[in-house]
């Protein structure tokens, strides 16, 4: 359109056209599952109604639902009618003395102060890693890991340097790789445990070996923390910041996935800091950057002091032991599966399994594999591209056992249809928490035949 | 700290102290506002209760409430257990319909594909001008006005231009200033109407004047209507979008201020984009931009369908009454103080006002008026410094009448105590909206004698 207009009040060079362009900034944001999942050919088998085992919300299924000590605590704060103005943009005191009070231990003291209400886990981290990095700055991150730490810092030109988790080890994190990635311009390191996609949660030592890299480099760590005490009967939770002397730990949690309610953004990041290291900078970057967009919602904050302490600890117990139950059958069923290699959660709510591609010929990415998963047995799963690591695939373990069972069914069904055998292909060993599982692949061919269709 | 780890795994050069920066991005995220309040001597009067017409949230007071059906709403969506999980990033699709209805006129559709919700209307205006504007690029916006523009922008290295409203003639822009900052690095322009601070509601005129402007140089407007149809009794609210033929608008408002709700963190940006050219790249820009933080809080979003459509008009006219009730008299009774120049306000919550300096040789700036005002008088408005435009504070106008009533008789006396006498320097002429307004301030010194302390 060419510029019709000519008696501007001034002499400023005119534009000629309406042609708006997006920011930098905006450009590269870009959520990588969202582009994936949108290119991907998503038609189901039209006499297979869709089991969608690819979706990271607790409460989507309707098996699994906020407790009522948690609604009735945000009944209670909508009446009291004290909770509809502006809160400090970091939250409201009552609110962070309570998730204060939560995280204190003998050990760790938690005070308000160090206490930021944010909306959502995910504005946490956003906070965490734009207080921390600038541009050509460097944040590690593990691989596979979930997508959104990048997807943050990208727009602001923060580099996102990957360290391998392996598979074999029940996803820890290859130390000499993390540690030969941290250069000059390496600012932080993200740690996520429990983890998501993996399900892995992390020992003792192991999270000790990962702070020592980061004492070792003067690194402050960010612990994606968001499934905190979420993990499976016999195993254990430690909170980073629990086991750090010197390290200063952001850990950045929320109401979102345990307490099932992920749509009420209600997240929040811990200050650990026990030597003032933050004190100098980050902590006032960190209040700076909550003014943004001035917090969380009020109802909620007003409801989390009552959230914290009347959901009684069987809620949790609860959806844990249909999650751990559903993660045995998947395990199993899985196991089963020709050319797959689930590897065993031990908390969260994934499983990553691995495909020998080479038994897939007919694929030449998990990609297609899982494509053709939902073609032909309408079950969708995410494929390990929105993870950044081929091969594999995530389901989701908080859908009902019936459902679950039946999409293991169909994903058996699959693999039988288009696997091919090969000499000693099959057999593999697997290191799952240091035991070894024999895996061989030559019984569920045989399995195969005898299965119902579904 | 000295380095006291050399084992390191790897050869890395390893840092030597503890020593966390904050980024650029945070320590450019700066709110005036909060700064300049903090370096404010605050000591109130010891025999005189504060009031604070200094805060913009019109339910501190505890005399505006939302309405019930606002509050049933949420009610009724907290109890349906059908809004606890993740929405879309941009809001559930039967949301944002209610909104788009809502703002839907005979000569405006509004798709419900053309409204984001936001985190508040601030996080609206964070994803605009994150959306369109690039480090190094600027963005123009009103000065006096609302300082969360130029922060949001500067994080990202977006410069802001400021350009001047007019308070002789109803806070209206100045367009030939207006247009004399555009250059090749603009990128889009801000208006605000009705106006934080000044309580201005601009003619359909004047809008189509700015939109011209825009026109001539093809620059899209971010609209911050936050205060929309919120105005005084014979004034009328033009949405700029309703005038816009051909300038694509980015619509900015929420449920915060006329709803009395501003801690629930529900706002919203309207798309208006006749021929299509925000298409190209920004509106998927937005909606990249809105998966950072995943949204705002599902239960208001549940809620908003019946808000929008129950709430009774009624409630927005009395609060609009006790506003404009506020409005008349705070003028009244600041028209009468010496060397103070109020300028009536026709919507929103606030209204400027004037100081003449020279006639209180005490102050250097207003800065130091309002601290005094503070120390002996116990009434607290925020300095024109918080606004980038000195010699004016603000007061907000949504305080019981009682409290204003002592609030003004004490700002009366501070005005007797501070004031000098000058040879026809109380003579003032005062154009509001076009009608000349004549103050003679040599009848409030005889007014002052006859003052009753309070
Ligand atoms: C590891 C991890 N961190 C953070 C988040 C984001 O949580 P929120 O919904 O509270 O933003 C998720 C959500 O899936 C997650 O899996
Ligand atoms: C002009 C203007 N725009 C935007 C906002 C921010 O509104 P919200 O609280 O919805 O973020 C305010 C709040 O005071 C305002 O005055």
């Amino acid at each position: 359109m060419p510029d019709h207009h000519s008696v501007g009040a001034t002499q400023v060079k005119e534009k000629r056209q309406w042609t708006v362009r997006a920011s930098e900034f905006a450009k590269c944001t870009f959520n990588p599952i969202r582009s994936i999942v949108d290119s991907m050919k998503l038609e189901p088998h039209p006499d297979k109604h869709m089991i969608a085992l690819s979706i990271g919300d607790p409460t989507i299924f309707g098996n699994l639902k906020p407790h009522d000590a948690i609604i009735e605590a945000v009944q209670n704060a909508l009446h009291k009618m004290k909770f509809n103005g502006y809160a400090p943009t970091v939250g409201y005191l009552e609110a962070r003395s309570a998730v204060a009070e939560y995280y204190t231990t003998a050990d760790t003291i938690v005070s308000p102060n160090d206490v930021i209400l944010c909306s959502g886990c995910s504005h946490a981290l956003d906070l965490c890693i734009s207080a921390l990095a600038s541009r050509g700055q460097n944040v590690l991150m593990p691989r596979p890991g979930f997508s959104i730490y990048r997807t943050l810092g990208a727009g602001y030109g923060i580099n996102s340097k990957f360290y391998n988790l392996k598979p074999e080890a029940g996803w820890e994190v290859d130390l000499v790789h993390l540690e030969s990635l941290i250069d000059k311009n390496t600012v932080a390191i993200i740690v996520n445990n429990p983890s998501n996609p993996c399900g892995s949660v992390y020992n003792k030592q192991h999270l000790l070996d990962i702070l020592q890299i980061a004492e070792r480099h003067c690194l402050p760590i960010i612990a994606d923390e968001i499934y905190d005490f979420f993990v499976f009967k016999g195993e254990e939770f430690h909170p980073l910041a629990s086991l750090s002397q010197n390290v200063p730990i952001l850990s950045c949690s929320g109401l979102t996935k345990r307490f099932l309610v992920p749509g009420w953004r209600m997240g929040w990041i811990l200050i650990h800091d026990r030597n003032n290291v933050l004190n100098v900078e980050v902590r006032g970057a960190l209040q700076s950057l909550s003014q943004r967009i001035i917090g969380s919602n009020t109802l909620v904050q007003g409801a989390l002091p009552d959230i914290l302490r009347n959901t009684p600890k069987s809620f949790f117990d609860e959806t844990i032991a249909t999650v751990q139950e559903n993660a045995e059958i998947a395990f199993e069923k899985l196991q089963l599966c020709p050319g797959l290699h689930p590897v065993k959660p031990q908390g969260a709510m994934y499983m990553m399994i691995g495909i020998e591609m080479r038994r897939y010929p007919e694929f030449v990415t998990e990609f297609q594999f899982v494509e053709r998963l939902v073609s032909e047995q309408s079950v969708f799963c995410l494929p390990g591209k929105c993870f950044d690591y081929p091969d594999y695939f995530r389901i989701v373990l908080t859908i009902p056992k019936e459902q679950l069972l039946i999409a293991m069914d169909r994903i058996m069904e699959f693999c039988c249809d288009h696997h091919i055998e090969e000499k000693n292909a099959g057999q593999h060993i697997v290191e799952v928490n240091g035991e070894q599982v024999h895996i061989d692949h030559t019984i569920p061919h045989s399995f195969c035949g005898g299965m119902a269709k579904t």
